[in-house]
């Protein structure tokens, strides 16, 4: 089995049977994390570059993590750092870091497209670790991983997303991953934040939090952006909190197995109470493991001859 | 030999035998960073993360130095970069490492007792980076080493602790451990920088320079915080230098073969004049040195299968 | 071949036999970086300390990668994080990292003669990674590798460099290195920008743009600083631009064999129009590839017991 493509961008452009062949190339890493000795040297001599210009401690650091247990290289630049503070466009920084021979970029971005445009421009594979409110791909991938280790399946699950889905890049690219591998989603929130059109993107929707879970064999809580969230016609935290958080009497009306995800980090008291996030249908943390496995699949995929890189 | 705990959270809990064990662990590391190829392949394969809340630049590189001599794989996270700016809780920062599948942590934090709070949580082994004015284990057991590399023992010694002893994790450390091991300690410095009390501890206690350095084989100055000077009832720098500066001055009561040390980094020309900390007697860079030692020993013992890090 | 020198300061004080194994140790490296497996374990057990005091993500990473393509263990510290904010004085700061045993320490710093300072005062070898407006000797170096490939020598060519010089290390270094390789180097710029005497240094001066390049087989486009522009007497960014910015008509007069090279970070727009910095005569990017090498070889060359770096 091969991964014929260059870069991984988005879960849109994914056909099932690629994210088979992740999902089954992060099962065989799963265990190196494991092993007393957790590497292997399968990256080795491979140059990985972490460019964030997003802070974001826990993806790039399951990026970096991942990256080493595969013997790779990996450099790490933050946006703080940058030449972008000198006024360098943003393809030039690419360029010139390309111009250093790295094998894969990893590319955190607060505006939608940039890995895009970088994929086209650049030789070196690019791998999207969140861009704007458009995509998250390995986000969504370790969350399809996590939900078939707990359901030992994913076609023909009921899949409800809970939060701010205009803003999430986390929603966006687990629609696409949970309807290719056909489950059946629901998103819930607020009306003002649920984007107008999304039942196009194959989804129901509910701005009922107990209707919207009620048949649920997973939820997925969304972090709420408190900057976002002043900005927005939702009047406070506190009464967000009580429509939409997710606490044991919300709870009361959903499947007695069903389980809870959050992609992190996690604001306790507002969309998620404490008793919830560590209760034992959460999975918020193997989700975090599961991560590390993901990214170990997605590096080692994309960094064969391009267009070779055979399992 | 054994080093039967999970973690390093202080001095105050160890048994001299363990000091000893790490002592003579340390020892045999050293050799290790003088050779051409400073790098062993003891901690292959283990993934050891640093984990500051408070910057130090010199903690965080010779531990850094210190795994990496060991072939552990390193990696960095500072506060800045971290979730905490996101309103995360310390503990779901920490377990979201944790699931990442590290085998050490190693903490630096503002506030007294979160390592232990970590350790008490967690299924890694947590190291005690510095925890306020608490503990700071690491540190006192290079000086230990450093002593007796000069001294060629501990035991018997007098050790005199100079300066803010109230605020100071390096004192509370260094009592601990030089009474451990047979040394008597005598902290001096203004009344206001003294903890009532303290002689509980087992100290002897002078609010005189001479007199309390008059009989030490050791003298450790410590750091005066600018920042807290300011804050105190001590007037100002320049006083607290006249009055408890170490300078040539004030050596002169001192035994000729007393050696002088401390934890950096220096205000020189406040708690110790150039001439002092450039002298002869002064180990300030042997302490430095030994500090990689200490760690790569540290790093080692607790990277085994948890209470069975053989020697 | 031997590299018979501690230190790389900047290029006034190499010879020309020096420069040349350098450049030759650099052309042996270059391949390296283009193999599947882009790694040798030439620098194994080798501590190289990036020791950053001044912002510069292109040259951090270039000796990183560097660094680690030949197997070296590399520490980056930066100003942020350092001592420097607690008061220490430099030389204790540097005198800490040498205390834990680096092999090298690569050094940036915004005033001149840093490097050259710590470098007299330490065992460890120090490299110049750009100091003040004094030196920047692997820029140059890298510069002369690039000319050479695409013309095939040095010596003979007409090389013209156009900006600031008064405040450019780049400038500098090169001016240095292309005198003793035997190019004939012309500086232009306005004459606010053009340093009293520089002609002493062996350089023709002209303070018109087409005149200044008329004969240049190479043009080496300087960055122009906002931030220094503003504190010139010279009026605004848009007036330099239309006297001393290279674009298409400017090019008009030139060779039509000339190359264009730059250090980067580019101000498109400013000192150099889109149409050239990307057009076929540019040589941007290899520079920056060619710096890579260039860094290899000088932690190679200066990894050895010292004064017997064999090649």
């Amino acid at each position: 089995m091969q991964l014929a493509r260059k870069d991984l961008l988005g879960i849109e452009s994914l056909s099932k049977k690629e994210i088979e062949l992740i999902l089954e190339t992060a099962k065989t890493f799963q265990e190196i994390s494991t092993r007393e000795v957790k590497k292997v040297p399968t990256l080795r001599g491979k140059t990985v570059i972490n460019l964030f210009f997003e802070d974001s401690t826990r993806t790039r650091t399951s990026f970096e993590i991942a990256g080493k247990r595969l013997s790779a290289d990996v450099i790490n630049i933050s946006q703080k750092g940058s030449s972008v503070a000198k006024g360098e466009t943003l393809l030039d920084t690419a360029k010139n870091i390309e111009a250093m021979g790295p094998d894969l970029i990893v590319c955190r971005h607060w505006a939608a497209g940039v890995p895009h445009f970088l994929a086209s421009r650049l030789k070196a594979s690019i791998i999207n670790a969140g861009d704007g409110a458009h995509e998250h791909p390995t986000q969504a991938l370790l969350d399809l991983m996590t939900i078939r280790e707990a359901k030992g399946k994913i076609a023909g699950l009921n899949v409800s997303i809970v939060g701010d889905i205009s803003h999430s890049r986390v929603a966006r690219s687990n629609i696409h991953a949970l309807n290719k591998m056909g489950a059946r989603v629901t998103v819930a929130g607020p009306a003002t934040m649920i984007p107008a059109e999304i039942e196009k993107m194959g989804v129901k929707v509910s701005t009922d939090l107990r209707k919207g879970i009620a048949s649920a064999d997973v939820i997925m809580m969304l972090r709420i952006q408190r900057e976002r969230l002043t900005m927005s016609p939702f009047p406070t935290l506190r009464e967000y909190s009580q429509l939409y958080g997710l606490n044991k009497e919300a709870l009361k009306g959903a499947k007695p197995d069903v389980v809870i995800m959050h992609p992190g980090p996690v604001n306790r008291g507002v969309e998620i109470d404490p008793e919830v996030a560590d209760g034992p249908y959460s999975l918020i943390l193997d989700q975090v493991t599961n991560g590390v496995a993901i990214r170990m699949a997605v590096l080692y995929l994309l960094s064969g001859p391009k267009g070779k890189a055979a399992l």
